[in-house]
């Protein structure tokens, strides 16, 4: 490498330390807005937020950063690069070309549109009126058709562009049959499951759970599975998440509902699974635009892995119980671990995506996912979208929602003008059941390890074979070195049929 | 004004709102690195307050910024201009001209030099060892007469360079007489405490106070008083301290010492006196550099007023003991009003400036100012600090520390290059008691307010008269407007006088 190239990859590094800086501040900004910060102050907040999103936008589309990666992507000079410079440099391209691609004019429409959009919604949904919402959903549809023109297509389908924006690489054609395996088995088991004469008692978990006995239980929980709180903390949200400012400081926040057990753990668990993935990137990452996780899927696939293939799982809570009892006393004395199991893993047909169990989940995502693909490709439309809803909820699930406001209303991604995201739910957990397939192969009593409560083991497996990489891995890259084969959702309703068929005793 | 003038005058309060909004974010990075941000993430978070500081300070003495305060400072222009825009043209000015006099090289070096300083410090103090200290403190105290010549001085003495840094317009001569008051006074009631048979009874301000319960009493007084939680918050930290990011969100910290009441309650007042000054300033000056406390003198005395005039004060007590009776039952069960607030308010002499009492207090913080202004004017050499210290302590306390740890190590302003710091802590309680004074006068049923709980008046006084203003009107400004004089230390000595000859039975 020649001194002059050596200088320029040095400026180059520190130029995207100082746009990642810009982010890591910005998610400190928006963490603290979301976690008790006064009212008062709110306005202001979003001003601040407003002139430092604005520098941050400035410096990854200036022309300092053009001149960039003009010089570096040139072929050769690419090759000689390393290779966290290399994939740096790949990154930036990717997100200046998506930036400069569309007129600055439209997405300043747009920004406007979705903010209006959510407001409209959110009263829309109140009121259960669609109507109202569908003038604004149209326009933000005609936007996404837009961008999809600026930024070209594989030829094949449009609604891959939208895809590739949350899970680099996924098309309609893997999608397509993905969700065909997931909707003939899940719907045979839901049927199934219908049937059995063995339901679970749920009646236990709806008793009183003081919050503050809550959250102590959930801490030991996440301290037993590794979340590390010296590199994080636990702080409350009116709705739960994960945040990653750097990998020794991920942060998550949940929300307690006294009256059901089912709920604020198995969300911090989830929250833990995504906020692990990101406290075990590689620190070589650190201020790169790599030291995150490579997409949403594969995100999904950790919080969902540790929330139900772990947490809600039997080996798990045969160790665990004891402890909860302890925890608990009044409420499960007389439960017993597998009548808790049972309960933990109801499986009901709901109308709320985001309250529904593990089997069901895919086909709430399903419905979403096949409304997307025909409103980018043509064959739907925004008017027809409570009668399809309603038509496809009792197709599938079997139950139709009474209103607009439990059914095609229930989400804010639309409004927000997020549109390819929703596939990323399953994908998840499609990649979770790939992953722990493995696991089960490479690790050495894998149920037995999980039992004892010992999970080094598993967290050591996910960090050296996906966390460490950040984005320095596709998705696609993952899959193919971890399972040997491409995504692949069979692995997924091996795993459902088996743990349901034992649950209701099919 | 001309058209041109107005755009320049537009653009100019935009860049100022920028650089306000750097240090509203920066603010919200050190506040949650003080308030259990997890340790991991620590070294990130630094490189990223760093490069958004270094932001900062590129704006604040840009090219920009010179254009203009050139344009914009030229004596009929400003005469033009609007109040805000003008007082904000003036701070900048002020800002500009004392960063821009010393050069950037300079400065660094005693980042560097401070920065190492302060764990030099930490370390001698752990060990007892000044001499360990000395080399470093030495190389401040040069910089200092380096930093003076840069800025220059008033002809009249060196040490009012720097003061003017914490209290604008503040002096020497202004001081000596301050103190002259203060010494022989405050001597005089000391000693005659020291005589008095009547002290009071202590025991029950260190049986045990459960945090959470203190942490509950806590905040039912600031809301009594008036601190707006919906305008702050308040959060736990190692150090108190209060920080504001905007009048709509002022945050305040605390600690809790289970085993001594007369700690956490009278700090949380103290922050929350000085939190309210913030919460009360005139929104219009919302992202100006007018936009804070005044002075360092002036901010202290809105805490201290709070923490010791109202907070330590009879009236307040017998209206809020039944209360705090109710709080801690077993505790204050057999404790009369009087003989609680005989307690809060005991006076003893002792090495430790921030452990120190009302009456004390002054005399610690007179022999730092007379230190400062001896080593700045070459009277005083580093070397003989730790003698001269405990020769002073002797002579004013009527106590020898019996080590530096306990003497001059204690703070960690000299380490961390504040000199002219000090001084402003005494004159918040000089500034506290004449603005006492004259609230006495002017508010109808002063005391029977306090005793009732309703502190609005009061509030509403303090916000007029001073908080409001922020950095429009200078200390000095204000202190005359609001009692027809300049700073005068016999108020305080009366009211001292007055309390603790009751209180001691003198």
């Amino acid at each position: 490498m020649s001194t002059n190239l050596e200088t320029r990859v040095k400026d180059f590094r520190n130029f995207v330390k100082k746009i990642a800086s810009y982010n890591q501040a910005l998610a400190v900004l928006h963490w603290d807005m979301r976690t008790q910060a006064p009212r008062k102050g709110m306005d202001a907040r979003s001003e601040v937020i407003g002139t430092l999103s604005a520098e941050q936008f400035k410096l990854a589309t200036s022309k300092e950063m053009e001149a960039f990666l003009e010089e570096l992507t040139d072929s050769a000079t690419l090759d000689s690069l390393d290779p966290i410079t290399r994939q740096s440099v790949l990154e930036c391209k990717k997100e200046y070309d998506r930036n400069k691609q569309i007129p600055a004019e439209t997405y300043q429409e747009f920004v406007v549109l979705t903010s209006q959009a959510e407001t409209v919604w959110e009263e829309a949904r109140e009121k259960n009126d669609f109507a109202m919402f569908q003038p604004y959903l149209e326009k933000i549809v005609a936007f996404q058709l837009k961008f999809i023109e600026y930024w070209g297509t594989d030829g094949k389908n449009k609604y891959n562009t939208l895809l590739d924006l949350y899970e680099p690489g996924m098309t309609v054609d893997q999608l397509d049959s993905i969700f065909a395996t997931l909707r003939e088995k899940t719907v045979e088991l839901v049927a199934a499951i219908a049937q059995s004469p063995n339901k679970p008692d749920t009646s236990f978990l709806t008793k009183y759970f003081p919050a503050g006995e809550q959250e102590a239980f959930s801490r030991f929980v996440l301290e037993r599975i590794g979340y590390d709180f010296q590199a994080g903390r636990m702080d409350r949200s009116v709705h739960p998440f994960c945040t990653s400012f750097n990998p020794g400081d991920v942060r998550i926040t949940t929300r307690f509902d006294e009256h059901d057990f089912n709920n604020a753990l198995f969300s911090c668990i989830h929250e833990a699974g995504h906020a692990m993935y990101e406290q075990n990137v590689d620190p070589a990452l650190l201020f790169t635009p790599l030291c995150d996780g490579t997409s949403m899927g594969i995100h999904e696939s950790q919080s969902r892995y540790w929330e139900n293939m772990v947490g809600r799982s039997l080996p798990f809570w045969k160790g665990m119980y004891g402890e909860l009892q302890k925890a608990f006393p009044t409420q499960f004395a007389d439960v017993s671990v597998e009548s808790f199991y049972r309960a933990i893993n109801q499986v009901t047909p709901s109308f709320i995506r985001t309250e529904s169990d593990e089997v069901t989940y895919n086909l709430h995502v399903m419905i979403r996912y096949e409304i997307e693909k025909g409103l980018i490709n043509g064959t739907i439309q925004v008017a027809d979208l409570p009668r399809i809803w309603n038509e496809r909820m009792e197709e599938y699930l079997g139950v139709v929602p009474p209103t607009d406001t439990l059914g095609v209303l229930q989400d804010v991604h639309w409004a927000g003008g997020s549109f390819g995201y929703f596939p990323t739910y399953s994908l998840g957990n499609v990649y979770a059941a790939q992953f722990a397939h493995v696991m089960q192969q490479e690790i050495n009593g894998y149920e037995e390890l999980i039992e004892k409560g010992d999970f080094a083991p598993i967290r050591e497996w996910l960090k050296v074979k996906i966390h460490q990489y950040g984005k320095m891995k596709s998705p696609r890259e993952l899959v193919e070195a971890i399972t040997g084969e491409g995504t692949n959702a069979t692995y997924l309703m091996d795993y459902l049929v088996k743990k349901y068929t034992a649950i209701y005793k099919l």
